[in-house]
């Protein structure tokens, strides 16, 4: 029962589009899932998709919509009326609808607003629009069912009744006081097992998770994660129930924090996906690139400092990129580690006691490293040993000093309130190049005497 | 309400455990979500945690071990006898207790089954041992609430009620026919807004997703949060339901999946937190270290081979941690693209155009680079004209072949079946440092002619 998007099935939906044969691109599609026609829908051009829009029922391409590719539905957007675009939003729940709201330019917002017929629902866009970014109360939706303490379960279960039309699922349902603040919550499974007479003050849980309008989004999926929950209300300063939270949007937080991070690892800055534009692509790459060469400019302007060796020891500079590639890897490592103990909270232990314990780690990798290097070096290579012990002491030293930048540079970003992701990747392993080539030729010199 | 875990708290506890003050411990813990004990559980060293687990009701405690840490969970199971780790099981749902029995030795796995009180509760679980790992039939519950086609609305809540004492949460009713085929499913609001005489079979919704016992954990996750399920039912070879797989063990899945993923890409092959012990980190990061110095190595010998080029055009050398950092840079670039292209399957396009649309950028890329390089080289470092035609040639070659490298290894890799996260990090820059530094002194004996 797996839906399996095909070439052929595409080209066969092209051909029907391009016959302008609505009843039989209806007829293909009506018994889809929204998610399988956004599949569809990002495969054809935003003028053969917003044919479909406009062919297929609103509840359908509403929720298809919000499936899409950001920059794919902006393109479908842009061919829409004003009017067709409220259409959309009326059928959508809250918390998208406002995610397509805040896409659109300010005045073509207000003409969909002036077209959206469902006044409260209106009232509820523009609300959640004035949230910051990236906080509850942007993500939230408006669509829970409400009770109120003093009711009977019998009274509730008709309130609900009213109330779940809106709401496309049910996860809790939430207890408010006189004062409309939230006091707990009802699972619809004691509902069910409850007396109809009881009153909800008698079976209500009065212990409920919950965060404000102002929690940020990455609290909330902590919370949300640790507790297992699968929908968490939203109140505002005063304690009033204002709206709701559903891990299916969660997950795709999640996800997409965890894709950025991998790309921003990666030296990729921006949102990119295989198949975007060659500019889009190009945005995302090419600062990155401008940064590792003008580290790359230092590292050749220090090794140009160092040149009085190369007649007598010419072959340090071959071991040069050995070096630098030891320095990248082992910070990359150690700033992966605490960059993720950063993100999940993990990372309990005080600052110098994580860094002792680094220094010891990075000795004990260094040593090990350097006896396979000093026994490949002098053995296969026919070094002689006071080259290889210069190279060994060299390579524990920037060991060490790669893992200590690995572990500050993110912890320090961190506490000045930047990103700790923008320091991975790229910045780290350029960073470490510099500092494991000067030490390099800093030690060797002092050995050598050069 | 936020529960926020301090030292002082912890030094609390310590001390208390230390006085053996079990009533204290009680009062002070059993209003405590049980993800939050965990949090205390891990803070304390593995005799403390004991204590507490023997010292707390099992509803509880069963809850807090499954949210533990695995290392520090095996500690705290080690110091308990079968007949006590036989309690927790019977208090965890089938999926939780086959993922702590999994860990257990087999010989103690079967003590510990035999302490099981429960049959029908070791029946479920030793079903569920037999599953292969990462498949939906090991991730699976075996609780779920199943209803018959034919019961009317009223039979259907009686036979819920009785069902449902066992399953924490429900999200949706399963409906059968008569060989336990699933046929559809059922919302709790469905059956609220139904009339009680009404026959299931009238009511219920045909159409249902689901996935097999063989399915895998990543595909189910691709499923789930696709259609944006909270449960996904699970059914055997025959159609016949046996079990459900909930969001929250999606969400842990994915969220180890990406740390894996995110590690890998830094050259960690285990999963590792930051304050883990020291053998476990050196294990995780040892290895990929060793990869290094051996492509160090490589790159060494490949220096040496135009060591001839020294005398003459010794500010080549200078400029090999520039080529090596770029290569390295845009390999990585490259292959996090295609990775996370491969991982969620938005990969449409044939490799050949990929292949192409890879060289084009590069060759934007490292035309842009190159200008930059040889305004630089030239006018601040006075080198002449020739010398930096050479590295910008070497450099935009060097672009061109690590991004197709980038590009290709991750999917040759999945091609033949092996995960591409292992070619990420370390393995690629590695081999792009190699290749880019014979690249870059193959052209510069070309063009200088050494």
């Amino acid at each position: 029962m797996q839906f399996q998007l095909t070439d052929d099935y595409i080209a066969q939906i092209e051909q029907l589009i391009a016959n302008k044969d609505g009843d039989a691109l209806r007829q293909q599609l009506e018994e889809f899932h929204f998610a399988d026609i956004a599949e569809i829908l990002e495969e054809l051009d935003s003028e053969e998709a917003t044919y479909l829009i406009k062919l297929l029922e609103s509840d359908i391409t509403s929720e298809a919509l919000i499936e899409l590719d950001e920059d794919i539905r902006e393109k479908i957007l842009e061919r829409l009326s004003p009017k067709e675009i409220a259409a959309e939003l009326e059928e959508m729940d809250t918390d998208d609808a406002v995610d397509v709201m805040g896409e659109l330019h300010e005045d073509i917002q207000k003409q969909v607003i002036k077209e959206i017929e469902d006044t409260e629902h209106v009232a509820d866009i523009v609300e959640l629009l004035k949230y910051e970014e990236d906080t509850a109360g942007a993500l939230m939706a408006k669509e829970l069912v409400r009770v109120k303490e003093t009711w009977t379960v019998a009274g509730c279960v008709r309130e609900m009744r009213r109330q779940a039309k809106n709401v496309t699922r049910v996860h809790s349902i939430y207890v408010v006081n006189k004062e409309g603040k939230l006091t707990g919550r009802l699972s619809l499974k004691d509902l069910l097992t409850a007396g109809e007479k009881a009153h909800i003050s008698d079976v209500f849980i009065p212990k409920v998770d919950y965060v404000t309008v102002h929690t940020e989004n990455e609290e909330v999926a902590r919370i949300m994660q640790k507790y297992d929950l699968e929908a968490i209300p939203v109140v505002d300063e005063n304690g009033v129930l204002v709206g709701r939270i559903t891990i299916d949007d969660i997950v795709d937080f999640i996800k997409e924090e965890a894709d950025r991070d991998y790309q921003l690892a990666a030296g990729i800055s921006e949102d990119v996906e295989a198949d975007d534009s060659m500019r889009k692509i190009i945005r995302a790459r090419l600062p990155w690139l401008i940064l590792a060469l003008v580290g790359g400019f230092v590292s050749v302007t220090v090794l140009g400092t160092f040149s009085d060796a190369i007649a007598d020891h010419a072959a340090l500079f071959f071991f040069v990129p050995l070096i630098a590639a030891m320095a990248g890897n082992v910070g990359v490592q150690s700033s992966a580690i605490v960059m993720q103990g950063l993100a999940n909270k993990t990372l309990r232990d005080p600052l110098m006691k994580r860094l002792f314990k680094e220094v010891v780690l990075s000795l004990f990798n260094g040593f090990v490293l350097s006896l396979l290097l000093i026994a490949a070096g002098t053995i296969i290579m026919g070094l002689d040993f006071k080259f290889g012990l210069t190279i060994a002491i060299s390579l524990t030293s920037v060991i060490i000093s790669a893992s200590l930048i690995g572990t500050l540079v993110p912890i320090i970003l961190d506490r000045m309130g930047i990103d700790p992701a923008m320091a991975t990747g790229p910045f780290i392993t350029t960073s470490n190049d510099i500092c494991g080539i000067l030490i390099y030729f800093t030690i060797a010199k002092l050995i050598l005497g050069f």
